[in-house]
């Protein structure tokens, strides 16, 4: 008897808006986002989920919710508007899932309704992680409020919780049916979460794309003094070349596509030694750092260059060496290669740099080298 | 600005394969499946876990599967085979899918690593909700035990667990990597079980495949008898049609799709008020004996038609009523339909039949002609 071959293919589409005050009654982005979705004769329900962290700056913002939609009505909006604090901590302890769980159960929020989650990256990864295993999968909106997750996370297909103290090791794939990137959200952010996503864009720009670093270089004075237009172009080209990997390649990670992590082996060890004081994208830029410098000394990256990366991490204001990289330092980045390692399934698969806008990868990590790398970042620190 | 707009595919592929006695040392399509995937020079590991239905019976399958991997040695196999009870009660518990991740996580279950899963249909969903959550998704192996699992669930891309009462409330759509399905672990069915999982054949070739459905006729009387390949063409025929009807639409149902559910509303409705003491199978053979005058009463099936399928189920050993079905009918079943509804999001979507072997939907029924069409099956029970 033969055997039976399934073969199918699976399509997502999601777009990507740029607003302000997004739930201004004049603003007509979102109501038509919602209204045309699917079925457009069909009646939606739509919940929304927020971020404490947001809701304690932005106290207005579930009565401008309410407002809006008496004012548009594109959907039947949820009684309750859930407000759960953000942040790591909110990835920690299953009752945080569980209660958007509760309220889409209650409200009768099935497939063919709307999640609406408006909050920093840990948030969205939570409430997307919620939304993702009801009725296999509601759909699911993201507002994000940070510039990381404004050009990095929010636009991607992951979910997730911690569980066990294991980060992110419950998850799915699974897109969002749109994002809403609102600048408004950006400007009550403190210097260092301004600062911290712009990490990820000096990240994508060294292995993806010359002319965004060049552009990163020549606007870091800019984006230092808070230019609005700046940081928009930035979050737009970072969110775009973000979006351009996860289409041209394996977006599931299904195969042994690689995500986008330069500089991040480190990084996430370093988030972790530091107790998670240090931001993402810090820990990020110290992890470019120590990659770049790497990347030299096996010959793939000229001193020049090298120069020009940390000259402008510096220029945004990032630190590039943390103490907690020298302590222990055989011990815990050892231990970071072989995380990471485990995290990829197996063979280890760092992305260096061939020059500035070319990754390469490679699949092993000398010790020495790494350790030199962290003492000459110590040294011009 | 411009919004960005993402489109991706992800494409999915995985075999069914037909086979007696996996783990027999000469047999080799297990482990050659498991060597062949992915990166063949790539060292895998793999985690088995059992349905305690079946180990009771088949006493020796873990020592033969622990022998099976001491000959081949396709992968790496976990020190560990976990054993867990079956049946509905395993999906009401998180206790026991976070004992699957507890041991995949143990055993470092990456996501280019195994879990092998071999139960019924209710132990593979419960089973594979914890592979599909961990890691965003470990590969998922399913050995299907029982006729059910074999020609319908065991092939298709869901999984689930229910959740604070209601049934598959949790859950993901995740293909497996394979699917292996035994014959031996049929031939200690009992009665029920045998017939059971027929009825899902029955139901899919009325709504698409008239010439399995005269199959189906012909060869009632060797089922009955237990025939071997008699068993194994309706599993193979019945998985076939319910993979290209997955294939052909919409796989994860991200739009409004219907899966395969004629004759399943009232069965969900019956196998709820028995307290699951009718079986899925026995259910859905009510469930289609009463769509099927339903589809009579309203001009779309001949009565010669409604008394050629009543006779196909009566034939194989079905009960085409129970008690259940008028008692209260007139809350139970109007629940039944909203039910129904809410399940599909809002929209009341029920396959009747055209003809034999075609289906055709509606969006609305008639309470007293359910209720004619069940007075009748009481007549002629």
């Amino acid at each position: 008897m033969q055997s039976l071959k399934q073969h199918f293919q699976v399509p997502y589409s999601y777009e990507v808006f740029f607003t302000e005050r997004l739930f201004a009654p004049e603003n007509r982005v979102f109501a038509d986002f919602v209204q045309n979705f699917g079925n457009p004769s069909f009646r939606k329900k739509i919940l929304f989920v927020l971020d404490k962290g947001i809701t304690d700056i932005q106290t207005e913002l579930t009565a401008e919710i309410v407002n809006y939609f008496q004012h548009h009505s594109p959907a039947d909006l949820a009684p309750e508007i859930l407000v759960l604090p953000g942040g790591e901590v909110c990835k920690n302890d299953p009752r945080f899932y569980e209660e958007v769980i509760r309220a889409l159960d209650e409200h009768g929020i099935d497939r063919h309704s709307f999640v609406a989650c408006i909050g920093g990256g840990a948030f969205l990864d939570m409430a997307g992680y919620a939304a993702a295993i009801s009725h296999r999968g509601v759909k699911f909106i993201r507002i994000p409020t940070t510039v990381l997750s404004q050009n990095d996370s929010g636009v991607g297909v992951k979910n997730s919780v911690n569980y066990l103290g294991k980060k992110n090791f419950l998850g799915t794939f699974a897109p969002p049916v749109a994002v809403f990137n609102d600048y408004s959200f950006l400007e009550s952010l403190g210097e260092r979460d301004w600062r911290s996503g712009i990490a990820e864009a000096v990240k994508v720009s060294l292995i993806k794309d010359i002319s965004f670093f060049t552009w990163l270089e020549s606007t870091a004075d800019a984006m230092n003094q808070r230019d609005k237009s700046v940081m928009i172009e930035q979050i737009y080209r970072c969110a775009s070349l973000h979006m351009q990997h996860i289409a041209s390649g394996d977006p599931f990670e299904l195969g042994s596509a690689r995500p986008l992590d330069f500089g991040h082996w480190a990084a996430h060890k370093l988030e972790y030694l530091s107790d998670f004081k240090i931001r993402h994208g810090e820990a990020v830029a110290i992890g470019i750092a120590l990659d770049s410098v790497y990347s030299h000394l096996i010959g793939h990256l000229t001193k020049e260059d090298v120069d020009r990366i940390i000259h402008l991490l510096k220029k945004l204001g990032f630190a590039i060496f943390h103490p907690a990289l020298a302590e222990n330092d055989k011990i815990n980045l050892t231990n970071g290669l072989n995380e990471f390692r485990e995290h990829l399934g197996g063979q280890l698969t760092i992305t260096l740099l061939e020059q500035v806008g070319k990754g390469v990868e490679v699949h092993e990590m000398d010790f020495d080298l790494i350790k030199k790398s962290v003492d000459y970042l110590e040294q011009i620190a």
